[in-house]
């Protein structure tokens, strides 16, 4: 049982959905240093900000700033900055931005709460917002939000997905997140929903966005894996959450994800012995304990000096019968 | 994407593999209300405790009075014991055991280090103890140990497993349990693991045995099931761990596999507002806290009076397109 080993691409979206909802204001310096760190722990694409309302989401209010200086800092790194609409797209361009990100709910009363829009409108919004930045020649991602489960509609049907993703699609977004919103997907509905959205969107457009809130951050991952999928958001030390979704938790820990894909043969390219420093001072800026359900022995593997030799002879599976 | 709910059976060992190392010593009284709590939360199957050496294991010194009377109080419920040997195995029938199970290592130095025999004593021991039982009438499980890893030795090549499992198995060992002793089993592990077994031994005449050490228990659960396994073990609150392997942290959360296995279509049988009951009552008895990844989410839900209605409507996937 050999298997060619194949590369996973992890955006790591702490920086932006995992701070967002913070009780605790991160300054720039931090924000840019905490980038920095995933950066050294070789994180290849972070999700670093968002051009929103800074009343609506205080946290993000220093984009502006944040993003040039970001890009200035790692050229090597995708860098990508979620914008709600054309105003904010012209905010993300004249920062400098070269990837941005649109959102849309895939229910109707989702984005009543979240936007104050219907669902057609909020489809036309985010079809304008994409064409725009294609028409600048930005890098784009189109998330499907709400995709499991609406906190307000209940589980939302794959084919209001499949509508809102081929929309988004046919509009020139590069890369599709499908967005489990508020963590209730379990890994029977990924495997579903990624077969439903296979006939009409290619597999290495799609990404997948979970969050750890019930458990089955791990799981759904690994069913993504299975579905071919091989983009995923995460979130070093699981910090994240969505705040207009009641329930929702933490993002998947990037930890946590690395660990298993780097168990089932996968390469993230992630060093975990700096992901886990990326971690610790996420800790110190929130003032609280973060991590996902592995860090406890992650720290003691450190603490041993084992992390570094973790996975050598891991990736090839089987010596078997 | 209808498909007929199956159910999945769990043998709770929170009071056997549970218990067994922790600091806290729990009274025989204790025992019963927190064994009686999981029977009221619909637990159908207990591995109550083990008749090993009380200086090895002092927290099972109470094997002898505790078994009569569970199975007095709980004559619906399948209560095991573990048994080492057939001086465990005369203990466990005087004491009127009606199950029992043996645990034989997959690797050499695992069984030296944990028994202080070789392999293949160790395989002739349990052949031996499986027999004995069998010619008692009593109902008969075989755990496979480390059957992912071993602390000492490393990954476990599946050949040993499956000769391990196969001996067991022609022992007469009704249920063979293939156990993640250390929590280090992958997802793809776990399938490739059950593929080889599969081609020897009967897939309803196994177990799954996970801890989840390194974040992964509920995605190998859901590998396991995938791989057509129907029946886990698994522990009320997390609590567990193997005291003579290094690195060895808590069980699979009964809550946690309900949680996921109910989210994918199968049923349980048990109720998690009950289920938490048991975790709480075990939280005063051990003091500390216990529970799942998923713990925080379910107890909110608990908190709003959700949780008796959490699995309407979702057992039948996707209304899909």
């Amino acid at each position: 049982m050999n298997r060619p080993v194949q590369n996973i691409l992890i955006t790591d979206v702490g920086p932006r959905d995992g701070l967002q909802n913070q009780a605790v204001p991160v300054g720039t310096d931090d924000k840019l240093r905490l980038i920095r760190m995933m950066a050294a722990a070789g994180v290849q694409s972070v999700e670093a900000t968002s051009f929103v309302s800074p009343k609506a989401v205080p946290q993000m209010a220093d984009a502006d700033e944040l993003l040039p200086r970001a890009q200035a800092a790692l050229p090597g790194v995708r860098l990508s900055a979620l914008v709600p609409n054309l105003r904010g797209l012209e905010r993300a361009r004249a920062a400098g931005a070269q990837e941005v990100a649109v959102v849309l709910s895939a229910t109707e009363t989702m984005n009543r709460k979240n936007i104050n829009m219907g669902l057609q409108q909020a489809m036309e919004v985010s079809e304008q917002t994409l064409q725009a930045a294609l028409a600048m020649g930005l890098r784009t991602r189109a998330y499907v939000a709400v995709a499991f489960a609406c906190p307000f509609e209940g589980e939302t049907p794959p084919a209001a997905v499949r509508q809102a993703a081929v929309r988004m699609l046919r509009a020139g977004a590069q890369e599709i997140v499908i967005a489990d919103t508020i963590g209730s997907a379990s890994p029977m509905q990924v495997g579903d929903l990624f077969d439903v959205l296979q006939a009409d969107i290619p597999v290495h457009r799609m990404a997948a966005h979970f969050h750890d809130t019930r458990g089955m951050g791990v799981a759904n991952a690994w069913a993504a894996l299975q579905a071919g999928i091989r983009r995923f958001d995460a979130s070093t030390g699981g910090i994240g959450g969505c705040p207009f979704a009641p329930g929702a938790a933490g993002n998947l820990a990037t930890e946590d994800l690395v660990l298993m894909a780097e168990r089932c043969g996968f390469s993230t390219g992630l060093d975990l012995m700096r992901l886990l420093e990326a971690v610790d001072f996420a800790q110190t800026l929130l003032e609280r304990p973060l991590g996902g359900r592995a860090i406890g022995w992650l720290r003691g593997e450190r603490d041993k000096g084992r992390l570094g030799s973790m996975f050598r002879g891991s990736s090839t599976q089987g010596q078997a019968a």
